[in-house]
């Protein structure tokens, strides 16, 4: 389950040194080595999963227990004010390493703008045609 | 497990119309009234949870799963080039309705730009004390 060529497969399993705050026998917690705010991690499974198409249903089931409780302790320890749990699939979405991974971002007030959350219009019609598109249920 | 005042509670629990996705027993998946991007969704949970911190673990443990299904539904029918999934916590994150809610954001090939990811610079030292002050295990 591990792919040789992923650089992630290479920290999660500590073939290179990281900057650790967890490990079990199923995830590493790494700092971010290029940190988007002060304290920013990365929850990395040690099994290789590109992305979240990819990943079993079992391993996603452990990830977000997991983040609450990273992010529980970060923002014990950091004093931040809020937040971001954050997983990028894609180029499109800004994922630049293809290791499933999800970022824990703190925040603090009147911190910089990390989300560019222009919104689109759509009319009411076009909104019914999206929601008939994608109904699952 | 209902907080009367909360807008999210009203929506995942039917007392306001919705353009819902998916639904099942626990959580609604709706779109969002201000979408990001086309077909930009919310996974609500029908219990109110206000963020990370206080959901329960099992409720915590079915959200990526959930996320992953219909996300791989999503792309299949929108026929989008990636996904992000986002959960933010507090306003200092950017959230602005305190009921926990997952983002789905389909992501196309040379759109706009949703996160505005500059890095912060440490030293090697300070990353260490970082590791240091956030180490779990």
């Amino acid at each position: 389950m591990r792919d040789d060529n992923c650089i992630f497969c290479k920290l999660a399993n500590g073939d290179i040194p990281t900057n650790a705050i967890y490990e079990d026998d199923e995830f590493k917690v790494i700092l971010d080595a290029s940190p988007a705010t002060r304290g920013h991690a990365l929850i990395l499974p040690k099994n290789h999963f590109a992305n979240i198409y990819e990943v079993d249903d079992a391993t996603a089931a452990k990830i977000l227990p997991l983040a609450k409780k990273v992010a529980t302790h970060m923002t014990e320890k950091l004093g931040c004010d809020g937040f971001n749990i954050l997983q990028n699939n894609g180029e499109a979405a800004g994922q630049t390493v293809f290791h499933l991974h999800v970022h824990l971002i703190p925040r603090w007030n009147g911190g910089k703008d990390i989300l560019n959350w222009s919104h689109e219009e759509f009319s009411d019609d076009e909104m019914k045609n999206i929601c008939d598109t994608l109904k699952m249920n």
